[in-house]
């Protein structure tokens, strides 16, 4: 494909964009197939910064505003190919699926009662078992990633798996990010968690906070957070272990996300076999999920 | 002053930087007095981007890399004064505290134990009462923002003032920003609750998704997401009311912020009069804050 492919791309219509990250994404055509470009503002380009303001690096500038110390400016920013002021992807062909999945979702709070997990959830996670989590099974089974372990406790009821991410570099920090898999097969997601999994929790807690500096000696324990979703991404349970500079945005926020200290505490609390199961969870659910179409969409409010 | 004064601006160092929003701040010295420069990429302009791509809007184009139908470009992007590549404020002369906010914050995991509690948050909780809150008071008086309230309930107990929080606009639903501050002064934070402040906790919820809707046809209840955080900035006892298209950050992350229906479902399972009082509680703390500072640095780990 020649570069003038993408001169060809005749705009439809904005899938969704973020102002506060430069992000955009819309779709269009190249020769009658659909085609979704996805565009982002380069991030200052840091050797050159120092230069920032001076006429060769920022040629035109203007004065918007003053109040007192403050002082507003707009101005333009030197760009050539090599140091380029946008980077895009292109897809194309584009399916159904790619649109889906670049468009502004719309949003719900779930109240979910023991109820509706038993009549809407349970139906949606048992659906989502089997061969849609036989990745996390080549990894617990040694046929898949195995030397990208980072710590293995084989315990059967209390042991785990912890590897990175495929998010993460495995080198810079501020986007550290390890998973933690547990060998039993029979939790999958915070809702089956009770008092008698305790033992499992800590272990993961207490391990990852020894394993991981020890691995990295730049990382101490106090700079880790540990957490589990609420829906999780796949149903076999899991802890997301991050650095602290991670910035993980909705990942990382209430009503998706939850501490493992937290979880720990609130089971320390309940009675002796008591756990989530007796309780209302309440999370934020995209409208574009299939627990929200085939499910919650359908619930009376 | 003239538009030369920031070309007079000498490099110093890079405060922080965030290369996902585009983001840097940079300190140096304009006339030998300290000048901080806070930068940001501009969004797409959304009225030009269905010319993404053409030679007009995009005069360069390089095509970096293909796979299947993922095309990866690299291109630069027409910029002039009036549509300028970069944002800026100058703060000139900087002080201390303005090179401090700016800086970047390194962050430590707290785990607060009912007796670490007692000895170092307490001391400090006590020094942050009196007149750093009199602004709360204020509101609560009717002599301050009278005019913002959204929603009054004057129960001593139970009752709360609801208003917008001064980061939002009052119009952009996707940074919809309201406050719950409660009318009894004696509950400073989350470590405060208990049972007896259910009846309190449900009236915030039950109002803001009744009363919220009301004012506000297009928000409905489960597009609001309730929250706490611990630690607060101000230890008058709050909720946050937010949108969820609003993407509240740090701000709205576990180790910082609780969902009000978890709270309220963690004291539900607790036998009456007990509460958060005796429970070891985890955070995130930065090292500039004067907990840190003060208190848990002091600390042995």
């Amino acid at each position: 494909m020649d570069l003038e492919t993408i001169r060809k791309f005749t705009f439809q219509r904005i899938l969704s964009e973020d102002p506060k990250n430069k992000f955009l994404a819309i779709l269009g055509e190249i020769q009658d197939q659909p085609a979704v470009i996805i565009a982002e503002k380069t991030a200052f380009d840091n050797p050159t910064v120092s230069e920032l303001f001076q006429p060769n690096l920022t040629p035109d500038v203007t004065l918007t505003e003053r109040n007192d110390v403050y002082h507003s400016y707009t101005a333009t920013i030197a760009q050539d190919i090599a140091k380029p002021g946008i980077k895009a992807t292109l897809i194309w062909p584009a399916t159904q699926t790619h649109i889906r999945k670049y468009s502004k979702q719309a949003r719900r709070m779930i109240r979910e009662t023991p109820e509706l997990y038993q009549q809407i959830t349970l139906p949606y996670i048992t659906s989502q078992l089997g061969p849609r989590i036989q990745w996390v099974y080549n990894i617990l089974n040694h046929t898949a990633e195995t030397d990208r372990i980072v710590y293995e406790d084989t315990d059967p009821n209390t042991g785990f798996i912890l590897l990175p991410d495929l998010k993460w570099d495995r080198v810079t920090l501020s986007s550290f990010y390890l998973m933690a898999l547990v060998n039993r097969r029979d939790l999958h997601s915070l809702h089956d968690l009770n008092t008698t999994h305790l033992p499992l929790l800590k272990n993961i807690r207490s391990s990852a906070l020894r394993e991981i500096p020890l691995q990295w000696p730049t990382v101490s324990p106090d700079q880790l957070r540990l957490y589990i979703h609420y829906q999780p991404s796949y149903y076999h349970f899991h802890v997301h272990v991050t650095h602290l500079e991670y910035e993980g945005g909705d990942g990382m926020a209430v009503g998706r996300a939850w501490l493992l200290d937290d979880v720990i505490a609130q089971l320390e609390e309940m009675a002796e076999g008591r756990g989530f199961e007796g309780r209302t969870i309440t999370y934020v659910l995209g409208e574009e999920s299939g627990l929200w179409k085939e499910g919650f969409s359908n619930v009376k409010g």
